[in-house]
């Protein structure tokens, strides 16, 4: 099963040339789970291939245009194409407001089930769960009301080891076996194969942590330690942290500190002001404290692969 | 002066690679007006090289989102680029509540002027003026509350002819001519040049008709005439002309039979349904109707010259 995210928007709020507003995929198996959305976010996603009828759940940082002005047209495309399945979006409170507004406006009468999950970005807790998935909030500070999101697969099964099945098991068996428990003889109840013996150990829970527009908080390391990738913004690079602070962002360096700090996998570095053309300072200055890093630009991709974990 | 228009979007409101949701300007002299302003509209102006600045009125049809969608970002930028001069919005009612709502949730406070000006799509009449230009409303029929824009240049002076005027007039004698007055000697009070001599006939007043998601209404045809450029819906070719009538859009020979029953100078087709590819079978069906006509794809230009009146 892949666990695979890929960058739509690599830009802050001014847009420039070539870089676009935030936007994340975070696909897990079959499911494909939306994080921020800029204006443009459905062409981005036509782009990758990604139909909008393929989201089933949409996580919104905060009220920021560049972070959610796309989901008035991605809606709309939903409903033009006739969705029914239900659709979950999280947000900060108003999210609604905005969005039923205009849904008046416009005559809309949505053909699937809209359901608004307020989330409270000044605590962290269990927000989502399904099968594949837990997601907590992140609480982050910025101008306004600003919340990222955790993302965890769910503990995974021990995985079953071929070589080791008798060939003559049953489906039934088999079945039996992949949800854990052991196979007993039907007459005398005795345990004829053990689980333990025929399986290797579970594959790691892979997680993914999304911080979108705060400043830099050192109470975060706790809450994404560990994680296999933080995406962190960087609007700013260090000679500018001054302003970093007084506009509620973070720098490239404060990035790299946090991802170090926290023993991350992996850091993703993105949000770029539109004053910087060249990068390249901003992956140098991450990397000084965190050499584990890429930018997060319009097109990168990057797969967690599966592993077992350690017995 | 030029009378330029410019296409930034041709497609109707599910979105198509290559096509974009409709955005056009009208430039006049160095005045830009933006009619519709669908999502990314900012992003295609920044291609044509029109910074979001020199904008002063944007006229809206209606609240469909493929044709405003791209105000909540366009307004963004004016803000983040720190606009103080004021601008005027025209559309219907509802307008201005879907646009404060999402200022009031991001916690916008706009650093310049907006001035909401409610049309009401059901008349025919003057709702903007300025030096250059009058604009009227033209009722529409669509699913909602629907209007199109006639926009016709001022009366033009009679033009100066520089071949007739004394070499000896004064810079204030010039102006006074310019002005439309005779020269007068100062003790006597007698015409001593007289404007109608030194002069040629005006230049035409040029007028463009943005006609935008509606069905097929004879009664536009008085509304329109002889009009320089016709801009007129064309979601559907004929053959799907009951599906526009229930879906209130027009064919393509709709579109040609009253730019022919208006006399117009130019027909501008556009709004096509995503599911044609080629658009070769709309041109070739407005042409049988009315031959100049043109599609108004993405990047068309279209330049009305100036051009003296017949005296």
């Amino acid at each position: 099963m892949e666990f695979e995210l890929r960058i739509l928007g690599s830009g802050s709020a001014t847009p420039v040339p070539g870089r676009h507003h935030t936007a994340q995929v975070l696909s897990v198996g079959n499911m494909h789970y939306l994080l921020d959305c800029g204006e443009g976010t459905q062409r981005r996603l036509m782009e990758h291939k990604i139909g909008p009828m393929r989201l089933s759940v949409i996580f919104i940082s905060h009220l920021h245009g560049d972070h959610f002005f796309g989901l008035f047209g991605l809606l709309g495309t939903m409903q033009l194409q006739s969705r029914t399945e239900p659709l979950r979006l999280f947000g900060p409170a108003g999210l609604e407001e905005v969005l039923t507004t205009q849904f008046r406006h416009s005559g809309t009468q949505l053909s699937f089930d809209l359901e608004f999950v307020v989330v409270d970005p000044t605590v962290h807790q269990l927000v989502y769960e399904d099968k594949l998935l837990t997601v907590h909030s992140l609480p982050m500070r910025h101008r306004i009301a600003c919340c990222g999101y955790l993302l965890r697969e769910q503990p995974r099964r021990r995985s079953l080891l071929r070589d080791r099945l008798p060939a003559s098991l049953s489906p039934a068996q088999l079945q039996q076996l992949s949800q854990g428990e052991d196979l007993l003889d039907e007459t005398t109840g005795e345990v004829v194969l053990r689980y333990a013996e025929v399986t290797g150990p579970p594959k790691r829970a892979r997680s993914y942590a999304f911080c979108s527009d705060t400043v830099y908080l050192p109470g975060l390391v706790e809450l994404v330690r560990g994680v296999d990738v933080l995406y962190h913004e960087a609007t700013f690079l260090d000679e500018l942290r001054e302003r970093a602070a007084v506009t509620f962002h973070a720098t490239a360096r404060q990035a790299g500190q946090l991802a170090r700090e926290a023993g991350v996998g992996q850091l993703l570095i993105g949000h770029f002001s539109s004053r910087y053309r060249d990068l390249e300072p901003h992956l140098r200055e991450a990397r000084s404290e965190f050499a584990p890093t890429l930018l997060a630009l319009e097109g990168t991709v990057v797969n967690v692969p599966n592993q077992p974990t350690a017995e």
